[in-house]
């Protein structure tokens, strides 16, 4: 453990350290600061930073563990959070004019579980607009002139960057997996449903989903534990017994995992690098790896997700398109006026299309561990815009559980993200299997 | 206890009966086929009935009984299901010759429930047309020229005409109280997502209530119990404990109960005769009875329910639509071209509404027990029709527990029912309210 960059660390070394007195949560918390004042001019990765609060908070778990006080598994971890995840001591204002000023009245119940687990909430990270494809303030921490991806953008650039271990993000198309995959950090989104919502800006129910993002397996798991579980409130969450996921993560898999690499309709629109990259990787992989095309077969998957994506955002932004529509970008009106008009037959029809997708993924499921497939269509494209969520489209659809794994780079240098997808619920599993995919990749790395 | 008409017992008294062994299960399910075959030429409650598989059945009761196993709360109980209810043992057609032969793989989770207390499944008994408003064959058992309600008009007329003690059915509007009002019996709805939907013909998620019908609060609250219950499948089902309807029931309010005389924007359309009768209700109440007029500010909420309905039913019985749409009756063709039509936006919307009412009603709720309002605007019209059910929209959309209680009559002679309506999750206070009601009302009638 290098004692003089305390900010390198990752989530669970660092509560271990701090649980063992190694160091405090102050010297951590004072590490990202400095961290974050040395890069923040180039990458821009927060909305909302109070240095002072950040320490008070790093000072009290401090003393509470001084004090004897049961430690939780994060104590004194510093996490970023997106924006658009309600904190009661710092605004959240959603990346719009319209909500500038915003103070919420209460914690995320996200934000919530992860004090209860210790954290210290470091600050309020950039989210593209209303967490839409509009980008924010945020750059690639790897390419100044490269968006970081979104909507999740300061979150994803703040891991990437080294300024904060840990941070949540939400997805509803490609908002964790892409910002993950461009920044070159682990992420996690959880199965729908797995993580409750309450506190969070609502776009999409059926779609909506809170992760983390982290620079290790592990990390994730840690987190993910602390933020999963059932709430009576979020009704798309069921009752189940928090996900082993850490304990499983340190398992070894019974039997050397199977990868279904999935090519959907939109792989010839993948960079070559990409396509070459994942050649590579099936090469490696031998007899564990083998092709699962979809083809065209699932083409309508996207108009699908578009429907329920469109028609949902129009009515949970209603408000916003009533008062202040002009307040709001092009492209984002023009998405709104879209699912203005979506007729609540096509909405309900697709919607009832996500059951029957699962249970023909299911069948996959019997035969391989995960899905293999890329997060993005290739490395981040210049800052203008976010780039291209549909690579993601399909997991978002599902429900299933991803992860970006940063193992893989394209011809420009920049991070190439694998997408693993699991069965849904079963995201213990899929973080066991991304593991040994790792370790694969790495050993052949070296 | 009249062992020469033992179909005159309720489903509590007859299962003590069975239980002490007083009488058999044989016995009862013979005595109730004999009624049946005395009234049902004239009321027409049952699509079908196989009295040699009631009787089989009976005869498994018996011998479980009589070989020690362990006896169910509704042992060797006759019940009957509407036909929209999936019986593994007997066709569901659900009203319509699109569905005729229709023979479902397996029991609907409440009749699965029903079996696993012992209950004998007596029959199917008609429903309208898709459980919309085109009337079936039945008739009502005090007046054959009337309506005996719909959708679930079989079962409302079988408990009315003492052809079985026990029925289910379901509402989305007001199919269940409307019935129980128009036949004079005792109707349960339970809390919207109390008792699960599995195998039950799917209108409307947001508004489907399966619920009960008998000749006393005894009955409902038992039944209730045996069908209530969390089901991972039911998208609105949450994690409870099961409710002890029975033991509540049992026990004296701790307060004499106060009502909340509940007048919508429709009461001036109520015939003179309920508001009278309602009147009578209130002076003989006298403090424990107050006016809530709601008025006209609630007057949107049955556009938000028509909405709903209409846009849910248009995606439930799209394939009806696109396969037999001229086997439809006129009414139901455009009632779902009106539902095709509806804005995905309008939908989502009247669906938040929903949780605002609730809330605005919770502030009711902390002062009054129940609200007490008209079943239905009269006594049951002519049977071209199955009459009214704007009386229960409010409760279905608002997903509230009502129950109809047969205390009044009309200048007719015909029964006019009370509307009972509690708290969301209470369903057991609002039976022992019930009960308290039901005694003030018999001991001013003696």
């Amino acid at each position: 453990m290098d004692l003089t960059r305390l900010e390198t660390l990752g989530a669970a070394q660092a509560a271990r350290a701090i649980a063992a007195g190694e160091i405090t949560s102050g010297q951590l918390v004072q590490a990202c600061l400095a961290r974050i004042r040395e890069v923040e001019p180039a990458v821009q990765a927060w909305h909302y930073l109070d240095e002072e609060h950040a320490l008070a908070q790093a000072r009290d778990r401090d003393e509470r563990r001084a004090a004897g006080i049961a430690c939780g598994p994060l104590h004194g971890v510093p996490v970023g959070i997106k924006d658009i995840i309600d904190t009661a001591d710092m605004p959240t204002e959603d990346g719009t004019p319209l909500h500038v000023g915003r103070m919420p009245t209460g914690d995320a119940t996200v934000v919530a579980s992860l004090r209860a687990a210790g954290a210290v909430i470091l600050g309020k990270t950039v989210t593209t607009e209303l967490a839409t494809y509009s980008p924010g303030k945020t750059r690639n921490p790897h390419d100044a002139e490269r968006t970081p991806g979104g909507s999740s953008s300061g979150s994803a650039a703040a891991v990437a960057a080294g300024m904060v271990p840990l941070a949540l993000g939400t997805q509803t198309n490609g908002s964790l997996i892409r910002p993950g995959a461009f920044c070159g950090v682990y992420t996690y989104k959880p199965t729908h449903g797995w993580v409750p919502r309450g506190g969070v800006l609502k776009l999409s129910r059926t779609l909506d989903t809170v992760g983390v993002f982290a620079r290790s397996l592990e990390d994730l798991a840690l987190a993910g534990e602390q933020i999963a579980g059932f709430d009576e409130n979020d009704p798309d969450s069921r009752p189940r017994a928090r996900p082993p996921l850490v304990a499983t993560l340190a398992q070894e898999p019974p039997l050397p995992p199977k990868f279904a690499l999935v090519k959907t309709h939109l792989w010839e629109q993948a960079d070559p690098a990409v396509r070459e990259a994942f050649g590579e990787l099936q090469e490696l992989l031998g007899a564990q790896c083998e092709d699962y095309p979809l083809g065209d077969s699932l083409k309508d998957a996207w108009t699908w997700h578009r429907t329920i994506m469109e028609a949902e955002m129009a009515a949970n932004l209603d408000l916003e398109w009533e008062r202040g529509r002009d307040k709001l970008s092009q492209p984002l009106q023009a998405q709104l006026g879209r699912g203005r008009e979506v007729r609540a037959l096509d909405y309900q029809k697709a919607v009832a299309r996500i059951a029957i997708l699962n249970e023909a993924f299911d069948e996959l499921f019997t035969r391989y561990d995960a899905i293999l497939t890329p997060s993005a269509p290739g490395t981040a494209p210049p800052a203008a815009t976010t780039g291209d969520p549909s690579f993601c489209t399909l997991w978002s659809l599902t429900g299933m559980p991803a992860l970006n794994l940063p193992l893989l780079s394209g011809a420009d240098g920049l991070p190439l993200g694998v997408q693993l997808v699991g069965a849904r619920n079963a995201d213990a599993r899929l973080l066991r299997t991304a593991r040994s995919l790792v370790a694969q990749a790495e050993a052949a790395s070296h």
